[in-house]
């Protein structure tokens, strides 16, 4: 029986000919991610299990991102001990102030993760990755100190859907929206443990951000990774970016997919995913016809702060102003788009627009901080989770949605359309 | 007798021909300023009296800068509670994520307080605006309701220390450097409730920014406000920006100043403050000698995140490189400030060296967050405390110096000078 692209990845960094759904397999890692929040804990454990040298230098990467610059006293020891612990291992990616970004835009623009790669992450968005046809995955803290001492993990290997894209995407219409529909037509376990795996002749009109998001969002439908077939697109962005080799797995023809699901990409509208659950979508439309008055809007994070993110709200907002009272928060993923931000004048574009931009931080996706909400409050964020208080108060309410339908949300006051601003 | 320049301001305010110091008089207000954490409490107040009217909805700022974008869920609480007030008595000044800045650049910046005024705000370095020959310093959030309510507060007259300055700065030195040289001259209690107050031939010399930075640390030697006589420096700053008339007032011949320190600006050297009180002054060639290793610099704070400031941190970091493992901050005062940073390029020479660059906020000055310093770590400050524990853990040394000798720090790794970059 043939294999699918995880389970080939899988078995050939098993060092098997074939491996099969729910075999247990231990695996060689090419990458070993950490971050300021998990980092610690699997530095702990590292030293407890009295383990004295990584597996290789160059295969871990740190990144502190969630709470840096140090939001709190805690945060600044949790930095510390992960800023000792790399120079204690010369490990050599260590991102910290300064080279700053999210792990999951950082790791592949710096060329750190490429096709065919076996990558753990002790964070949940680590699927992240599979755009680029890698297999990777979010683990537990003790997995990652195991990983960074031997190189390897174990893992369940993961049946998997397949989604089949047709036709391409129209007029605001992105990666976040497609993933966002997705999500709300298979649920928030439709992909339990599973490999959804996206490939099929509307592949190509997608662009690397489009993916980098979609694969992003595959943890949000429970899924133990999400992954793209390689294609011309994922080969112009890895060569002369990527920092090692790469492999290309495709699918064969007889994987033993549970279920293909077609979805016709020229068909996806802007979507919202209401409060509290990714699975809670409504088209634009729907979305905009309930008049949803919001108070913030947070344009950023591993699934949408990358350039093309910040053109897509750059476009909405220029020479617009943001409504009397929305915070319109807007945070570039790395250093880099930051920076590239300024150079195309996108930087301009918001701050005249009324909105404030953070250097690089997951800060208030998962409520850390750069713009926790109060009691009541309302935000439209192009963040990855809407759970009751994930932005801060158990009471205020997130709304997923694109950086065009967040930057028009932002102008119009209320949840609005792209096309309508 | 005659009266110093606040006696003057504090006796128009109060509707009398004269005042001595020691005096309790009643004074009308031209602006009553808070916070975003020092507003909610005066708001508790105001309406624990029973008040349901402001005396003067122009008179009043509410800025938040301290912990926005919300840092936390109580930072988040406290800026709607201000907000909602804001909208409740429709107070015009109301500065949120946006329009933001730290209430001591953003003020002068706007306009909103000039010469003559008086001026009070629940935060210590109210007393910045003495820069524009204003009287202005810092209460607690019950004056401040008080204040918001009945448009007046009293006072009891300050006596006064008269600083004769001469000469000019040279080279690197700073108005930063002039106040951290006067306060390790007289000490942090040297101007206990007094006034002090600058002028004399070297006054030309220093530009609005100097004076401003010097007028803001006026409360680091203790002093009620610190004030500069006005000059066409001031005039040609505040003509075209005051949004009110303003009137001047010169100090008499026989204003009874209880002391006059001489300045020769000339023969000021940049300045450091050891931890951890900003008397404990080294020159710069003293301090570097001490090679004291450091972990972070921050450039801002409502002492320094002028726009000069940035101009003489970015004149050192152009072309140059952050020491490995110095995390360097910079945070523009104002979204104007951060603008003109983008626009001169300040940005690029600031991200290019290893900078990271946030949106405005107090942030890391008093502990809050954007570079909270964990244990045992130092960091040079252009901020105006270095107490005990004031940027983060109680083990931690903040030492407060000049953007250009942050600048020049963070570049060699360990406290330097300008000069040896």
């Amino acid at each position: 029986m043939g294999m699918t692209m995880t389970q080939k990845i899988l078995a050939a960094h098993a060092g098997l000919d074939s491996v099969v759904s729910g075999q247990l397999i231990m695996a060689k890692l090419d990458m070993v991610l950490g971050n300021d929040i998990t980092s610690p804990v699997a530095i702990n454990e590292f030293e407890k299990a009295g383990f004295d040298a990584v597996f290789d230098k160059t295969k871990i990467s740190l990144v502190m991102d969630h709470f840096v610059p140090n939001k709190d006293i805690k945060a600044a020891q949790q930095a510390r001990q992960s800023r000792m612990f790399a120079d204690k291992y010369d490990i050599l990616n260590f991102y910290d102030v300064g080279e700053m970004g999210i792990e999951h835009a950082l790791l592949p623009e710096k060329g750190l993760v490429a096709a065919g790669d076996c990558v753990i992450g002790a964070d949940s968005h680590t699927c992240t990755y599979g755009a680029l046809g890698a297999f990777s995955t979010g683990v537990g803290s003790t997995d990652m100190a195991a990983g960074m001492a031997t190189g390897q993990c174990w893992f369940k290997v993961p049946a998997a859907i397949r989604f089949n894209l047709t036709g391409a995407l129209q007029g605001h219409a992105s990666g976040k929206d497609v993933i966002l529909h997705i999500i709300g037509r298979i649920g928030v376990d439709g992909a339990l443990y599973k490999s959804m795996e996206f490939g099929g002749p509307g592949l190509a009109s997608l662009s690397i951000d489009d993916r980098l998001c979609m694969a992003n969002m595959a943890i949000e439908a429970g899924a133990k990774n999400g992954i793209f077939e390689v294609d011309d697109v994922t080969r112009a962005y890895m060569d002369g970016r990527a920092q090692h080799a790469y492999t290309v797995y495709a699918p064969d023809a007889d994987a033993p997919y549970e279920q293909v699901i077609d979805v016709d990409l020229s068909a996806i509208q802007p979507t919202v995913a209401f409060p509290h659950l990714p699975e809670n979508t409504k088209t634009i439309d729907e979305a905009a016809a309930l008049n949803v008055k919001i108070d913030q809007v947070v344009i950023g994070s591993c699934t949408n702060g990358r350039l093309s993110d910040m053109a897509a709200a750059a476009a909405i907002l220029k020479g617009r102003k943001v409504a009397r009272r929305v915070r319109a928060i807007i945070i570039p993923a790395t250093q880099h788009v930051y920076k590239e931000c300024i150079r195309l004048g996108y930087m301009d574009t918001f701050i005249d627009a009324g909105c404030v931009v953070s250097t690089p931080t997951c800060g208030p996706c998962l409520g850390g901080y750069m713009g926790v909400l109060a009691e009541g409050e309302r935000c439209v964020a192009t963040t990855n989770r809407n759970f009751v208080g994930r932005m801060g108060h158990t009471a205020s309410e997130v709304y997923l949605a694109s950086p065009a339908v967040a930057a028009a949300s932002a102008i119009a006051g209320h949840i609005a359309s792209p096309e309508t601003v």
